[in-house]
């Protein structure tokens, strides 16, 4: 079980001498706890009536509006109408799978992509088919193959789900060049475009790109699944989906069957801290600090990787996608790493077909940049050895590589 | 659609002019604001880094050990490990049914029951099979029959669905003396019980009796479901699941894949105020503030009601079961209520076969005692306006009565 496998790796990892560079946390003790202290209490005291009692399953309206003003920060003009609040983007997913998806029913992905989707998917019984990506994000023409070949299967997919924005495990973004054409061979293909963008707000450096649902031509090519989990705090589990009218409709009936209501304490929360505090400034100490972090990983990649390792330079986000020299099996390599003290996720987690084995998830967000360069220090050293006796032994078996960026 | 009705009819019935008797939402109001605020505000300075970071999906360990306290209130020995906390119970009953469920099972309820229950069931494509209830709650022989005759049709059922305390929607309670007698007869059938008890603690008046659970001969007999929502405040969205450990563990893995976890921070301020507050207390309060809203119904219904009107008299909970008099439908007479400035839900959303025309359900939990007078008052007026009208011209075209308490 790959949910499974991951959740007893974070067990080890979670030990205080060990280098994690497994999990997605973001760093909530930088957020000004006085402040999100203040703001809930106040909250509770001035619209505590509301905060506390059952809420509307679409949400609390005043936040959808405040949603709307963070995603014009990424091009998109909405409505608040069209937004469906949810227990955390993760519910969001969920429900666009519960609504859209049936046993057999397949969805493309990007590959590698994000674990818990591929487990979402997995849930409703779905096959995945797999994209490639290289350094500019998923391959137009190999999508467009892609879906013409599932169709000629009889596989027509409902779904392309994609993470756009400095992607995890990739940490690649899509090209503002590809992105047109992205959406153009969804739309003739009758593909329906789910486009998650956790990290679009988290940029360290170039220039910010619109998000797909921004410039799609109809409305109704893309259902976009934002989050206040990594601008903001995920332990608040505020998400939403922007989705066209009839599937925001479903989605809403659909919350209402699993949740009643995302909490309307949380929700107001998020709102008022929006509405009285300086997020964007919030949102930019984020950025400065996971920079920082970002460049002593790829400062401690080019310092301490053997030769042959090879690994992407993401210019947002919390992640960075390194690949193996041949002949090496991540998988099998890490309880070799957890030995001498640093984790990763294997590849393997971020495929549905069993590729991945050559490549790793080193997250660059939650350890402080000395940390991060020891544990890719270690990590450098484990590699070595194991390169070593490769050419001593011969290839690990059953390592192979898988294709990715 | 039942759930759009009863949305339609709750927007309505929220206009001030009319006394609403529709809604079952606690009186959040009655919580001590103040102390509310303070213990969230001390909860982020405290324990900002981990309440507003992201959780386990089973939920914060020492909330689990405050519920086992909270269940041993009724009679319930259980381990915290066996708990999965949940956004509300309602995500519960959604990952119970998610979990067991496949298209055209049998899920066997009380008719009348709890409507929400009805669509979740209905939204994984199962058929419910309804069994009459009387003053002490579900009949065990009827139930031995239902289940009996599923059996016969190749149909058996995987679960019996009850609310045994205080009903929703009918204020009645199983008698402690069938209380075993029912564990019985879906032991013997191999069915699983789902108690759904989020009223148990609200009691007015006679003996307490021990939760279905409390009971069990054997623990992996039933899956109980408890909340906070109606002892402290819906509006955090904290309920929780006590499950054998087979189910649990599939609890926690749907759980991870709907939502990911639970709020920790919504979790942790319910834990918080249970091991800081007397939430017995407060309990106690919520008891003396319903139970004389009870009685200001009870006592306006005698007081009001035409000849030929029946009620339940819950000993606890939120509602009243009223039964008109022959040839009267609740539905087809709740525009003229409205009309009248008093709101109801008609019976049939608490049937899935259709019936309960003739029934409606009275809420008292949240007008205060003068409005529900008032409202009852109305009320009567129009019913018994409706019965002189179908004296005149007959019996309203297409009411029915169907069997209930």
């Amino acid at each position: 079980m790959i949910a499974s496998e991951v959740r007893a790796l974070f067990a080890v990892a979670a030990r205080p001498e060990v280098v994690s560079l497994a999990g997605g946390m973001p760093n909530v003790s930088a957020l000004p706890l006085e402040t999100v202290s203040a703001v809930t209490a106040d909250l509770v005291l001035r619209e505590g009536a509301v905060a506390l009692q059952y809420g509307s399953a679409q949400g609390v309206a005043s936040l959808r509006e405040s949603i709307c003003d963070v995603m014009a920060l990424e091009g998109i003009a909405a409505r608040p109408d069209d937004v469906v609040v949810t227990s955390g983007s993760q519910q969001a997913l969920d429900l666009v799978a519960r609504i859209f998806l049936d046993p057999g029913d397949t969805v493309v992905t990007e590959a590698p992509t994000y674990v818990t989707a591929i487990n979402t998917f997995a849930a409703y019984q779905a096959r995945i088919a797999h994209v490639p990506m290289d350094g500019e994000g998923v391959i137009p023409e190999a999508l467009s193959a892609v879906l013409a070949r599932l169709r000629a299967e009889g596989r027509a997919p409902k779904l392309f789900y994609t993470v756009p924005t400095f992607q995890n495990p990739a940490g690649v973004t899509l090209s503002a060049a590809r992105r047109p054409r992205v959406l153009d061979v969804c739309r003739r293909a009758g593909v329906l475009v789910l486009e998650d963008n956790p990290y679009g707000l988290l940029r360290y450096d170039g220039e910010p790109v619109r998000a797909l649902r921004a410039d799609a031509a109809r409305g109704h090519d893309v259902v976009y699944l934002g989050s206040f989990s990594k601008t903001f705090a995920p332990g608040l589990r505020v998400g939403w989906a922007l989705a066209p009218a009839a599937v925001r409709d479903k989605l809403v009936l659909a919350a209402e069957s699993a949740i009643l209501s995302q909490s309307p304490f949380t929700q107001l929360a998020v709102d008022r801290y929006l509405r009285t505090q300086p997020w964007q400034d919030q949102i930019k100490a984020f950025r400065e600090m996971y920079r920082e972090r970002r460049d002593a990983m790829l400062d401690a990649l080019a310092a301490y990787m053997p030769l042959g390792v090879t690994w992407t330079a993401p210019a947002g986000g919390f992640f960075v996608w390194a690949t193996l020299p041949e002949g090496l099996d991540a998988k099998a390599m890490l309880p070799r790493a957890v030995a001498a003290r640093v984790a990763y996720v294997p590849g393997t987690g971020f495929f549905a077909d069993g590729g991945g084995r050559a490549h790793m998830r080193l997250s660059f967000c939650y350890p402080p940049p000395e940390r991060i360069r020891e544990g890719v220090r270690r990590l450098g050293d484990v590699i070595a050895e194991e390169t070593r006796l490769r050419d001593v032994c011969g290839a690990a078996a059953g390592a192979g590589r898988s294709a990715g960026p």
